[in-house]
Parts: C-alpha cells; sequence; structure tokens
C-alpha cells in the first residue's frame, strides 16, 4: 500500500488512543474538544522544506522539529503545552516517510505530555505546520519587561544548529563526532520547557532563540524599550563547534546563526544565583552573558573593546 | 517597498488594534495569550495552491477561503469561532498580494467576532494554514449519533463550487451572471455559524460537506453506524448551477464535488418543523434530503428507483 488515502494516512500514522481526560473530542470529527481552563497559550509555527529545512532532512528530525519549534515558543512565555494540531503537506503518501516523522512528533510529545488532537494532510510541497496550546502562567514571560541593568541569560549552547547546516550535506558516514553532535543538534532540538515554566515569576523578559541570537535578542530589547552588551567570551559554544571551528566563527554561528531553539532571557541582578538554582533544578544550563542598557542597540565586548553588533539574523523574506 | 521583510509582513499587513478583551497577549510574542472558559473547539485547514485552489485565484478569494474552511469546522460542531492564527507561506512578500488577502481574511473574520492572535509568515510555495480555536458547547455537535430514521437536511445549494472549478479557467469578463455567481460560491463561501449554533441540542449528527456531499455523508453515515438514502430530486441546487447544466450534471457536481462548505446534518422525524424553524431563525435555508437507514451504504432514490451510490468524494491523495 505505498499510497494510502488521506483518511488512511491520519487512521494508520497519526491517531493513536489517548487516555488524556482534557479531550473531550479528539482527531476524527470536524473540530476536537478539550477541557481548557484559565488561560491559554497558543503558538503556531511553519517549517517549509527548502526554507526552515533540507530537503533530504530524515522524516524522524522534521516531525520533532515541527513540534520543538513550537513548544519552544510555549516554553519563552512559561506556559505548559498540551494540545497540538498538525497540517502536513507532502509531495506523495510514502509511508516510510510518514511513519518515521510520526515517530519523531510523538516521541517528543510524549516526552512533553502533548496531545495531537487535529489535523490535515494533503498532498503538496512538503510544508509542516504545527499549532500547540497548553496553559499560559497568570503572569506569563513575555518580550516587554527588561530593564536596563537586567542580566542576559541564554540556555544551552549557541551556534551548533547554524554550524550544523554547513555539514548536512556531507555523508552521515564521513562525519566525525563532533560533526555528528552539530547535526544532531540542528535535527533535534531541546525545547526548554522546563526552564520556561521555573523562570515564571523571577526572570523579567524571555524570548526563544529561532532566528538567530541577535535577531532574538534585538527583539526582547526592542519591546523593553532598552539595548543590550553582550560579553563575547561569554557566549556558550558547545564543546563540538570550538573543536570543529575557529573561535570566531564559532561567535559567528552563535550570534548570527538561527535554529538554536534556546531560551534568552533577562533577569534582575539580585536574581542571578536564584535563576541559576532554577535552572539546575530544571536540569538546563543557563550561561550569563551581558547585561541590557539603557540605551537602545546592541554592542558585543571583547575584553576592552565594545562593537556594534547589527541585529540581521534570519529573515525569511530578505533577498538572499 | 516591494519585498517587506517577514517582521513587516506581519506588522503591516495582520497586526491590528484589538479591543478583545478575551486576547491579553495578541500578535508579536513567542505565544499569543487568551482568556479561555470552559471547552474549546480547535480545527485546522490547509489550502495548498494547485491542490486546494488554482494558483490564479484572486489573493481576497484565498484569503477568505482560510478562515471560512475552518469557520465551517467549527459551525459542524456548534462552537463560537474566536481566536485564529496564521501560518502563511507565499513565494514572495507582494505587497498587493498580501493586502488582499489580509482584506479577505479579515472582512470575513470581522463578520464572525474572530481576532487574529498568531501567526507564521515564510517564503516558500503558496500554502495557508488556519487554526481556529472557539467555545464548544457542552454537548457538541459530532458525525456520531445519527439514528436510523432519523431524516438528513444539507444548508445552502450542493455543487456550485465544484461546477465553479470548470468555469474559473474563463476570463471574468466572458462568464454570464450564472457562472459569476458559481465562481463567487467557490471563491467565498459562507461557513454555516449561526446555524450550526442554533442546531446544537436538536441535530443529533452533523458534519461539514468540504469533499463532497457522499463522502461526507458516508463519513457521519460511519460514524453514526448506519446508511443513508438520499432523494435525489430533492438535492438542493442553485438556480445558476440548473440554468448552466444539466440536472443529472448538477446532481454529479451536489453528490461528488467538493468545496461546498455547507452543512449536513440528521434530526429525528419529529424535528423537521423545529429544525426548519431554526434554520429560518439562523437565516439559512435547509432542505430534507433523505433519512439514515439502519443498513449501511450510501443509496439514491429516484422516483420508484433505488441506486447504490459510491462514497469516494474528493481523497487529496488519490491517484489522479
Amino acid at each position: 500500500m505505498p499510497n494510502p488515502s488521506e483518511f488512511e494516512v491520519i487512521e494508520r500514522f497519526f491517531t493513536r488512543a489517548s487516555t488524556d481526560a482534557s479531550v473531550i473530542v479528539g482527531i476524527g470529527d470536524d473540530a476536537a474538544i478539550v477541557a481548557a481552563e484559565g488561560r491559554l497559550a497558543l503558538a503556531v509555527d511553519m517549517l517549509v522544506a527548502g526554507t526552515h529545512f533540507p530537503r533530504e532532512l530524515p522524516a524522524r528530525a522534521v516531525g520533532h522539529r515541527a513540534l520543538a519549534v513550537n513548544l519552544s515558543d510555549l516554553a519563552a512565555v512559561g506556559a505548559v503545552p498540551h494540545w497540538a494540531t498538525l497540517a502536513l503537506s507532502v509531495p506523495s503518501a510514502e509511508e516510510a516517510w510518514l511513519s518515521e516523522f510520526a515517530a519523531g512528533f510523538f516521541t517528543l510529545a510524549d516526552q512533553h505530555g502533548v496531545v495531537l488532537i487535529g489535523g490535515d494532510t494533503t498532498r503538496g510541497p512538503l510544508t509542516v505546520t504545527v499549532q500547540l496550546a497548553g496553559a499560559a502562567p497568570e503572569l506569563p514571560l513575555l518580550r516587554a519587561g527588561g530593564r536596563p541593568g537586567d542580566r542576559v541569560f541564554v540556555s544551552g549552547t549557541l551556534g551548533d544548529a547554524a554550524a550544523a547546516l554547513e555539514l548536512l550535506e556531507r555523508p552521515a558516514s564521513e562525519r566525525g563526532a563532533e560533526e555528528a553532535f552539530l547535526v544532531q543538534r540542528f535535527c533535534y532540538p531541546e525545547p526548554r520547557v522546563a526552564l520556561g515554566r521555573a523562570l515564571v515569576g523571577t526572570a523579567c523578559a524571555a524570548i526563544d532563540v529561532s532566528d538567530g541570537l541577535l535577531a532574538d535578542l534585538g527583539r526582547l530589547c526592542a519591546a523593553s524599550g532598552c539595548g543590550a552588551e553582550v560579553d563575547l567570551a561569554a557566549l556558550p559554544l558547545s564543546d563540538a563547534l570550538k573543536a570543529r571551528f575557529a573561535r570566531e566563527r564559532g561567535e559567528q554561528f552563535a550570534l548570527g546563526g538561527g535554529d538554536d531553539y534556546e531560551l534568552c532571557f533577562a533577569g534582575a541582578p539580585g536574581d542571578v544565583a536564584k535563576i541559576q538554582a532554577l535552572a539546575a533544578n530544571a536540569l538546563t544550563r543557563v550561561t550569563e552573558i551581558g547585561v541590557l542598557t539603557a540605551e537602545p542597540g546592541l554592542y558585543g565586548r571583547r575584553g576592552d573593546r565594545t562593537v556594534a553588533l547589527a541585529a540581521t539574523g534570519f529573515d525569511h523574506f530578505a533577498s538572499s
């Protein structure tokens, strides 16, 4: 059955028995119905083959990333993800591809207690749109709220995914351990959901780093009405990135590359120790990388020197 | 500025001041946050250029249809639509196209009190995915629930959109009044939200007719564990469809065509008058077209003759 029908695609690959008490009507009717309480956080992110990921990316990674980028959005506001819908357009209904895609999606969904409640599958160019809804905290983390003097933090390491894009073309068999690590970081980003929840009530402002640190920190600064100075030596680079690329190149990946799906957030100077404790409790590394400034603009500090940083990042409509 | 950036696209075309008290955080942060209460209905539908609509379809119609197909899904469960997200992939950020698209989307959104709370725009093949959330009734309309003997109804007229697809290739200037009407029905379907809400508590089962009456009535029957007999002479065909096509051809469009976005629903024989009164109150024409049967399968009745009808309808993965 190399070409299952639309109905069979949904039935075979995306319908699973759910015991989640919040789901009153799941996949299979015109709309899903869930029991929601209080404030709801909603995010939507679309992945287009050839724009957001190479067409030859393994299906399992596509499934993982499609959900991960939305989990990262909910993490950035400190919400608890719960219900996902999936709109999937594929050139053909290849069983092996769909099966791997579903495995990538559901493995991550299960880790975060997310249930797939609805979807739409069609034949067309490969695009994946996931919408994710969950419970929002009473005081969500927002891009606005940062104040001059606040310390700036990022989770995990930056630049790995951008570096991986340069390596993806090489056959997997020819990749060394460091290259394999970087490619893994691109294919299977770890959304910082536990960290986002932990930071509610402590961080002053937050954003997820999807288009590059400068672009996203720039958005946090714009929303907060301030600027930022980043200590370039403090940028957290993975051992693999440092081993494979020169420091300066690594910093470029960290500042301008995209697809990190780490959290960037601001906190009061007096809360630095508390933030580190919260992060440790969420099993997530966070690094203090700079400070918010009263004057707008993004600046980098390297020892005694200060350089202006252009907040370009990745723009899907920029002329290439 | 023929090529606005992603940020500008969202800012200029899709961000509007909202006074909707339920929206706590709208477009512009990592996730939207809304105040939800009780049960939530969620639907997602994706339109792919070349698959769901001709590439040359006017942008205003694309914007209208992308929201309409989701409104129709919520109508089918009797929900009250409220919050939409939009994932839009376009080959280039053409101002005229985006402006018209937004006009089509927001005109319909305003008619139904729907606010756009989030989105994602990117460069890629033309695809539009809208997710719509709203308040679900305590006892939603479902596909299951129909019983043998229940009368089968449809709203509006059927087959117009399918007929229009044969006419779209002709220049608008060469279309007569009837052809213009049919094309209008394809471009600007009217989701039956008021009717769906009115039917809650009275209709036993409901579905929206998006893939053709036979396909969707077949789904209602499958979920309800019964079959149906349709009085072919009772199928509601528009005057335009009847004027432009022979009766038999019109019936084929009505039975097998897609894109009607009407509601098909079942009601107890004793509720026929009540259903007609509810429909009149919702300013929507409904027509009784048949009856649910104990034995499975779809049959058509033409006078004394009964013919088996194949529940094929439209399948996006069927070999073409």
